[in-house]
């Protein structure tokens, strides 16, 4: 037969949430009528506002009417969408023509290996959301530099150490830490991207959350951004729609190549030959909540998971543990100071709450927990007693009972 | 900066549509007024039927309801759909467990190319749907092989003169000829396959047009397959989801490598990696496609285009050309004896109707046109009107008018 992909053997067995679900299911396996609470997978949870849905119903409703059929969209996304989330979203200083729609930043990840191919080295932060990584390995891709994100470094990587790569992955607020860049950070990444003739992968897609005025919420507010940088936005998380799979990728027409060709025409090339455009349901989607009600709804939704992810940031510091994370983030990053599946298993057993092990996003996770705010408020609240009740008694001595 | 991925500078310049798009535009500036006919891209244009209309809307709206509501879903599609899938398209020969959801062929082909790598070999049918080579030269694979498919060997390729690759891609009922293989052209196929222990893609996006009952509707009909094939399928073109976007692939738990590793498994490894599965609204109406009610309107408007696909066969018969398609597919494949190109400009110029090249589909289509019957009934017999006036008084005398 065939020969196998020699890089899909390079890849680390299992990706982390299948492994967390099989945990889960033996766990509920051996207690079926326990409620437990989710605080694991970055997973929105909430039903959408009426406006959004309203559109995406209305999107569905017109495929059966001459006027609202359509087929075959551009690949690169219905213009109105791409020129709204210019306007919305870049305030007009990104140009809607470098905005490529898609069905969500994962896929684009594997599309960007494409674009790049095998020869290329990268830099990703660690911990890191495990994509990245698995997609360059299985694109043949042989470097791969880590840059520690830890307390001591406030999760900011020592660039002075740092290794020139071609790509840096770099994502704020931070999937798994909650962790975001200040302004100066991101000039100095900016600008070491320059300097290096690296080219900087920006992950945003969670940018909504960012309540602090002084933060960037687009690695664009940085001057000169646009001639070292491509960015990730979604509407995963400020739309609630992780199910319903609409985000985009900028590729601002400056980026070049060392041979002076465009990376936007490659990109360009890749998005018309490996993709077909997003659901055109999802994009009318979009095309909502990027409207007034639309975004009023999305400011409500995530000012709810932000609520909840301050919740359980004031639970944990109140119990004195070091947090960073759920102030301009839904992720709550916690240092148990012990191995973090036997965190994981203490809180699934003890408390009955699923978090996400930080040792699954690399080894400078190892004694750090992933909380998500992406639940009811009620279920957070139910959370919160808990944890503070099985926290306060002691780990060690409950997890003798498992 | 960066250096270009090497493979892209291998893409051939421009792809098919885009062309023709360019040259259509050139067209209406010159001739605003013109009411041009599309017989060109292979693009669903028909309304949506009622149950199936109903089964998206209901997704959409349930999505604003807290039962309704659904975030990540298996990257591999719900179970539900699968097994619909399993029961009413492969009468439960296949297992549900080795279909895999997606977003379409076209996505779906990009992922099978990461799966396998750069270092296999390819053979494809000459003429071809792009894709197949685009990703494949993207992935850095070096050696493809063309299988002519012409009237002389009934466009099946000649196999005992067929030098053995590691991949086959193959297209039944075929874009752009519409020609169909035999069940005997298929077993030979499925045996070629074995014999030189190679891996079959057989792209089955149009099965569902199949009328002839003698003909196989998947290549898992012949004895055997399941050890040597992976099949692509698609609901565009049966269901009119060309804008939705839902598909689905066919990987057999039965497939190894030469290692005796499963295919099925690096597959599963690569859809949970790079893709993040179909929209739940897509997935909701493709259950509500594949119920009795859904079933009985995609054979309806299967069989509304299959009536003008043969308006278009007999018109071309009629007029005395060669014709293969039409019958058991949606595209009729037409000998015109002169470059493919400037037909195009004919019939464009000419008769006001577009349709597309077949030199854009490979050497093999040098001299034939696709027409598409994805059309309205009305446009159909307009554009045969059409053809029958201006192939009758001559190409040659009227493009000396162009």
């Amino acid at each position: 037969m065939v020969a196998r992909n020699p890089q899909m053997a390079r890849l680390k067995a299992g990706y982390l949430f299948p492994e967390i679900n099989k945990r889960k299911r033996a766990f509920m396996e051996k207690n079926p009528d326990v409620k437990l609470i989710s605080l694991g997978i970055g997973d929105t949870t909430q039903p959408l506002d009426k406006h959004i849905t309203y559109s995406l119903t209305q999107a569905s409703f017109g495929l059966g009417t001459p006027e609202g059929y359509s087929g075959y969209g551009p690949e690169q996304g219905k213009a109105i969408l791409r020129e709204r989330i210019a306007e919305k979203l870049y305030q007009n200083k990104i140009h809607s023509d470098d905005i490529f729609i898609s069905d969500g930043s994962k896929c684009d990840l594997g599309r960007l290996q494409m674009l790049f191919g095998s020869n290329v080295s990268i830099a990703v932060q660690d911990p890191v959301y495990p994509v990245y990584v698995d997609t360059s390995i299985i694109m043949g891709q042989q470097e791969i530099v880590y840059m520690k994100c830890l307390p001591e470094n406030h999760f900011f990587p020592d660039l002075h150490e740092l290794k020139r790569t071609d790509l840096i992955y770099f994502c704020s607020p931070n999937n798994p830490t909650g962790a975001t860049a200040t302004r100066s950070q991101l000039e100095q990444l900016v600008s070491f991207a320059k300097k290096n003739n690296s080219l900087l992968i920006f992950d945003a897609a969670y940018s909504m959350y960012i309540q602090d005025p002084s933060i960037p919420k687009t690695i664009y507010e940085i001057p000169g951004a646009d001639e070292v940088a491509i960015e990730l936005g979604s509407f995963s998380k400020m739309a609630g729609f992780t199910g319903v799979r609409l985000g985009w990728t900028v590729c601002p027409a400056k980026l070049e190549f060392d041979d002076g060709t465009s990376v936007k025409r490659d990109w360009d090339r890749i998005v018309s030959t490996c993709f077909n455009g997003a659901s055109n349901i999802a994009q009318l989607g979009g095309i909502g909540a990027l409207d007034d009600m639309g975004m009023e709804e999305m400011r409500g939704m995530v000012s709810n998971y932000l609520g909840n992810a301050r919740k359980l940031r004031e639970t944990f510091l109140e119990l004195g543990y070091p947090v960073v994370g759920g102030d301009n983030a839904p992720y709550v990053w916690v240092d148990f100071g012990r191995p973090s599946w036997e965190v994981f298993e203490n809180l699934l057993y003890g408390a009955h709450i699923l978090a996400t092990p930080g040792a699954g996003f690399g080894s400078a996770g190892e004694t750090f927990m992933r909380f998500s705010s992406f639940n009811s408020l009620k279920n957070t609240e139910e959370a919160a007693v808990r944890l503070k009740k099985y926290l306060k008694q002691g780990v060690e001595s409950v997890s003798a009972t498992v």
